[in-house]
């Protein structure tokens, strides 16, 4: 689903990732982190695809203060640990303030 | 891939996007937007994944200038034009300016 943001300006966390071999707790965990980010204040709305080996997550959120909040959750940052341990080759974590937006909609 | 950017700040276009059921000539513009793009003065890398109908290219970017200047490109407005009328069913394009990155490699 496409994120139903609001006008920006907003916040983006994008971590684009190489998953390793490892599959054991990962689905697990990366379900439980989607549910705890969507009761955090401010979050705004999530993005994600996977295809040969690239993922990509985008994370909207209203302020830089929620997105530090966030990197900061307890159950995140464990998790994050076992992300560097064992679930991931490679990642890429970027926050970018949203400036702009356009959508496109087919009519019915 | 995980594209190589340099030190922040820099810009991204986020196109998120959900394809229609035309794949008639969709894959060679794509092909061609991708070689296009990268001969832009400013461009500095792409990822892209798609899964469950959902798409998401990221496309790295010098300037504001570099973004204004792709974006009004003759040959990719043509194509933007057929995207809106044969290919996507929804699309967002996102204009942000990234702030701050982080990266993990595992160590071999």
């Amino acid at each position: 689903m496409i994120a139903a943001t609001p006008e920006p300006p907003y916040y983006v966390v994008i971590f684009t990732s190489i998953r390793s071999d490892q599959e054991q707790g990962y689905a697990d965990a990366a379900q439980r982190m989607l549910e705890l980010a969507r009761q955090q204040p401010g979050f705004l709305g999530v993005e994600s695809a996977r295809s040969e080996g690239l993922g990509i997550t985008l994370s909207y959120w209203q302020s830089e203060e929620a997105i530090r909040a966030w990197r900061e959750h307890a159950e995140h940052v464990a998790v994050r640990e076992q992300g560097r341990a064992l679930w991931y080759d490679a990642f890429v974590t970027r926050v970018a303030r949203v400036e702009r937006a356009y959508d496109f909609a087919r009519q019915a």
